[in-house]
């Protein structure tokens, strides 16, 4: 299998062409020893973003990107992919047909409208929607955006790398957390040859391990507290072929890990991130990073959609 | 009435001093559209720093600067002046003793606790507790922490005015929260002769308006939604020293415009700041700040310490 991938050059024009429009995110460094580790730990804060996910970076590529002419877009998402379509298409001038499975809380939908797209709720799980979105498209004159494997997916969150390598050109390794991997291809990319980046997934939705292990992507059963934003049934083929040419070896955490890193992240920064947003937490406050004292390792915060109200989060339990 | 204000060289100083212990807090820009108004916002994100508020910065600088040989301090507050009091002691090897008025939330109280620090709920209001902080310091040697009216607090709370100094030179002006003034006083005297800095009051707490229209500090009624955390029933010497050698004019906003400023930056940024953290914000939003094209304004966010749980912020209206 080959999956041709974006040049540097090409992640280097999607940064300069979505610059004016996504948001810069910044960094915080954070004390290892707040965090119960060595070195510092710089938290890039991607889940300040516009629709409060990374998403919106390739989302708004691949709109901006879409053959001249192009009036409508059509994606299947029951989260942060769906609102970063809806965002993109609404400042772009392009009608967003949107496709929720019905499990998807009644927020995400209506986030989803708010953004000036057509939310269309189909009975069933996340590839009932994504079979309804590609009946409805066929016949019809629109792009179907998917949710991660893309080139312009890709390379649009490659701008989280290249804003990392400006930022922290010190740090030793860059954590990010991963589901179908268009953010872990995307940033890997753009440091490649310059510090390695590692991909965190949830043990229960292990798309990328599976594919390593399987000699190529596969089909996986997904479950667990972030499967709702990094629950991808299978990984990409981009995020894969990177996997494959940089040897990375993904860590996997569990759902006890992932829900006390979004505790630790609220009680020591007061920020209250989605599950699928701190897996790359997890792993560095579950020790399965090794940081050394005076080494900088980066940190990616993906996102701040939440399937529901964390009440343990911010308030902890009160005595 | 004057007032010692401290001089540059000792904010600079202070600010050496803290600096390996605080966090320097990020800044994120924000396009004015996604807020309603032109220009640029960028908001300094001091809700990141420890204990979820600007106070660490100044309790910090007083423990530091406290005569050799003291052991213990002492401090009167029922929120973020409690919390960065407990952690300032803590990490410096002194006891606490913080008096609670029984009307805080158990949270609070067990936040301070965590920090290491004893605490002492007393029946009442703050100003009870005050009292009661002051019989129990009588005979004893503890050193009284006073939250926002002393020349070590303006000092270290400065550190915010000197970080948006250089993050953002070309700023046009900076808004800050105010309750007592510490922030305040610490910025506008940090960045001074570069760039003017408005404090911003909830209607319900002016004390700083008050004393200005009253010729100097006077005693007020406060309540509201910010209450918690802005609610000085009287504006500190420093404060109101600095506010009247600047001619500053304070801005007042409302609780709604509070409430809404937070939920706007739930849904623009997914941060989750505190009543008091937002006023400067609300008053950008409710355009009581004239920002133009193409003009960057700084908006400090000052804490993310919740008296309750926000559920219409995290989860709005659901269909």
């Amino acid at each position: 299998m080959t999956t041709a991938l974006p040049a540097y050059d090409d992640l280097e024009a999607a940064y300069t062409l979505l610059r004016p429009m996504v948001r810069r995110t910044p960094v915080v460094e954070v004390a290892g020893g707040d965090l119960g580790v060595a070195g510092r730990i710089l938290l890039k804060l991607e889940m300040l973003q516009h629709t409060g996910s990374f998403k919106a970076r390739g989302a708004l590529n691949t709109v901006l990107r879409m053959p001249e002419g192009t009036t409508g877009a059509v994606a299947a998402s029951g989260g942060n992919h769906g609102a970063a379509v809806a965002w993109a298409c609404g400042i772009s001038g392009i009608e967003a047909d949107v496709f929720v499975p019905a499990t998807s809380p009644p927020e995400k939908v209506r986030r989803i409208e708010a953004y000036g797209a057509t939310a269309h709720v189909v009975d069933g799980y996340y590839a009932a929607a994504y079979d309804a979105s590609r009946r409805w498209a066929e016949g019809r004159e629109v792009v179907a955006i998917h949710a991660y494997d893309a080139a312009t997916i890709v390379a649009g969150a490659a701008g989280v790398g290249i804003e990392i390598g400006d930022q922290a050109p010190y740090a030793r390794r860059v954590l990010v957390p991963c589901g179908g991997g268009g953010l872990y291809s995307g940033t890997a990319l753009a440091l490649r040859d310059r510090v390695p980046v590692i991909p965190v997934e949830p043990q229960r939705c292990p798309s990328l391990a599976s594919a390593l292990d399987a000699g190529g992507p596969v089909d996986i059963e997904v479950s667990g507290a972030a499967a709702d934003s990094l629950g991808a049934a299978r990984v990409g083929d981009h995020a894969y072929a990177v996997a494959r040419e940089l040897g990375a070896a993904p860590l996997l955490v569990s759902d006890d890990q992932i829900l006390a890193a979004r505790r630790v992240l609220w009680e020591q920064c007061r920020l209250l991130a989605e599950p699928g947003g701190v897996t790359a937490l997890a792993a560095v406050l579950a020790g399965l990073v090794d940081v050394r004292d005076g080494e900088t390792v980066v940190v990616v915060v993906s996102g701040a959609n939440h399937p529901t109200i964390p009440d343990d989060v911010v308030r902890p339990v009160s005595s």
